[in-house]
């Protein structure tokens, strides 16, 4: 549960050594903070230490605290990353026509699951612009073609800019998009894709999963890279079928499974749990 | 559970066509029969019918029944494999060093989990000699090396000839069986592999899972053809993984999937509920 | 999937008898119907056989065959109930102020998860007004104290009558329906309780669940009976809980849980595939 | 993976207060020890802080921590348990007559899964006898009878006493220790129960599921106290069975939880990841 107090969350991660431990709180306790959470990782093959604290700074001390602490982080050779539960990320869902996962998104928000705001929706069809105003949300309609596929995600990171956007969730958006887009973007972008990858890449994974008669279907929540579904991975959950699935009920039973893998690691993403290195994430739950 | 009175089952399939389930049931139950179970599906798409049904013939009548329903089927252009429950099939496990899947199977064979007998393990090494012994099981040591591998199967194919084995089970065998020994072999071959395929085929499933940063990590239990880790598939099953879990962790965590997948496979296989057809199967549970 | 084509279910049981599989069979085919699915399960126990076919009728026979196939049945000894795939079940949802299983129920409708049209949602709290008339469905406020319940149910039970419900779902309604209502009201009602019964029954399941320290929490989906919590079981699933989970945290991933179970217990129950004998449910999925 | 080289880990528990992170990794930090795992939980309702902490001593420092990192913990007002990776926990399993998690448990212990001894197999039968003397494990027959159960218990604890044991393993031993047994013991009791406790409690879990016609059977491994089946929980896990699944098939289907989840629990205690607060337990897994 998010508590009332406003608190700071550091992720931070570098080069093991000794004391690391006892530095970062040490520093906490010294200013006067107090610790909600710290969970540490150590990749011994590696060497790398991951960490992510929580904690209740000292009075009036929540944006000193914040700059800080990532001097100090550097100071230990780390790299930090330091969020503030009183600044509430800004969201902005992709969609296209497939609706589970954006009414599932925007139900969960409304119930409070998320420690953001939904500030658009983004879509290239208009399909669901009448859900979305039912909601009282903000719908824009960016068409894409492949002739002007590059205009289109212009305009899609102008709107991204203007709205001060920190995190793109892919609902089931069906364009790829390009390196450059994702490039430009700067900020994360969470995909979820229809199977257990790195099984059935690519398109029309129900359809891949039933010609190959596997025994469970997957639905896979990651971050988008310039390869395709090749993203390091936040969660992945799978579900039983049997024969008597033809892909029209792989296509059922999958919506359940992409809408709540995707809204575990949209959660996760938002309360800084996810810690991304080389190819894969450390997801502090 | 099995039934003391001996009991005909029948797995069948071929083109769909009305009144099957009819005239099936009514063949049965004209010559005495009493259906205990029938299963039946339709691949709508292919059109095809499968079914399983198991009975108890009119006494005296079950070698009889088992001839004259095969040619009863082939009249309804069916194919048919009838078995009969008084035939336990015999059973061959190959393993190499890894022992789980070994005593597993073996341990489960002795609770009375399996209709079948197991005839012989057969290594190409000496380490679970000992082990096999001291179950009182035959154990056969054929070393394998790459510039005997041909003679080496040739003496696998003899001894299975010899012992009549009806099945093979590769408990965590480390060898790739040739496609010639497939074809000679004549029988089915179930394998374990450590990963959902099909991902992770080949060599090294868990350390590919850890690079990958994958969230699951899986079994699959199929059937082996001339294309590795690429035959149907009978039984998967997976088990959650974190960034905590490193390469032998996924190994200790992975062997109790490998031993009850595998195990749920022979089952099943052993009590003819497993009918392959194409690159899939259809599992009569 | 659902078929285009109209087809009628039956789902039967009574005493056990040599040959039932192939009379029920030869019955259907000789009126020209061709069975699509049929499925059976003897209670070797008590002797009792159950079976749920579903056939497509001969050309315009469709109501003649309900009638014929009851009388059949009964030749047989058997109970059956037919129903036409023509038919949609109509369905009133009961809601108080939770809306998640209500949203799920409705959005899961409106993509055409379920054979059966929801013609009612009906609230003792005005809350849900504006989600229902959003969804265009009827919305009717019965107000529920303990003073006038009886009066209350009497209301309800008009409605239920007047608008030919055909299966009452609880979405998380909060009052306990009389035992003179279940009997009144006649046809079932399907209730969604928050844990894994018969552990936890009665309130405040998630607190009870946090007080005990399991590790696990569940959902339950059962036909309400006069005793509470204790009617037939339809469906049960659960998650995975750690001393991390406070009692806030059981009821967010309850509400998963909540949703599906209750969602695959109704879509079961309209399909016709849930058959209730003594205290337990037979459910040919 | 346990380090070769020898580590401490404290399981710490009491009032919560500011700084204790800081100051538990301070103090190892200042006797030169590295710490290689730290974990806490605070219970915000109950005001209680929660550690499990685990690091390497500087050299020759490792009893002399155990001693001072108590004192210092009493000085936090903690309440502390030290245990070092040198001194490996010994344990004494009892067992009647099901063999399965007996020989689940020795096999995961010869595979090195296990960070303790099995030194006793203690039986009031000699059924497994036999099997003990084939794994090279000392088998103690101490038959109990309504009438003498006092004196087999004292027996027991002389056993116990003697051998120095410090955890004791319920594998399916079928008699109920009396509370005067689990009070002169001293040390744990683990206890595998076929049920998702609480529900089923008591004897013929499996009768009782397959009366009320659940559709998931647990397991449930818990530390043995004075009242039946009631002792804090330490790990849980179901199956999903249907209507066709009769008493023998949830037995069977049971084994391998009751296996899988009482194994956990061994391991998890092994290496001090428990730590039981009131009625439940805090698992640093």
């Amino acid at each position: 549960m998010s508590s009332p107090v406003p608190t700071l969350v550091a992720l931070l991660h570098g080069p093991d050594q000794p004391g690391l431990v006892a530095r970062v709180s040490g520093w906490i306790f010294e200013r006067g903070g107090n610790i909600l959470h710290a969970d540490q990782h150590r990749d011994m093959e590696a060497g790398v230490f991951f960490q992510r604290v929580e904690w209740v700074p000292a009075n009036g001390n929540a944006s000193a605290d914040t700059a800080a602490f990532q001097a100090f982080a550097a100071s230990l050779g780390m790299n930090a990353r330091v969020a503030s539960s009183a600044q509430r990320p800004r969201v902005a869902v992709f969609v296209s026509k497939f609706d589970h996962c954006f009414h599932d998104l925007v139900l969960r928000h409304r119930a409070g699951d998320f420690v953001g705001d939904l500030v658009a929706v983004i879509s290239n069809h208009p399909d669901l612009a009448p859900a979305a105003a039912a909601y009282g949300l903000p719908f824009y309609l960016i068409p894409v073609t492949a002739a002007d596929k590059a205009a289109a995600e212009a305009r899609q990171l102008a709107l991204l800019r203007e709205l001060q956007v920190d995190l793109v969730v892919l609902a089931r958006y069906m364009q790829v998009l390009s390196a450059d887009f994702l490039e430009k973007c700067g900020g994360p972008v969470i995909n979820i894709h229809h199977s257990f990858l790195p099984a059935f890449a690519g398109g029309k994974p129900y359809h891949q999963a039933a010609a190959r008669g596997v025994k469970l279907i997957g639905a896979t929540a990651h971050y988008a890279t310039a390869i395709l579904d090749d993203g390091p991975i936040i969660q992945q959950d799978v579900a039983r079928v049997t024969h008597r699935h033809d892909v029209d009920d792989l296509i059922r039973k999958g919506r359940d499974l992409e809408k709540s893998v995707l809204a575990q690691a949209v959660r996760w993403h938002l309360e800084n749990r996810v810690l991304v290195y080389g190819h894969k994430t450390v997801v502090f739950d």
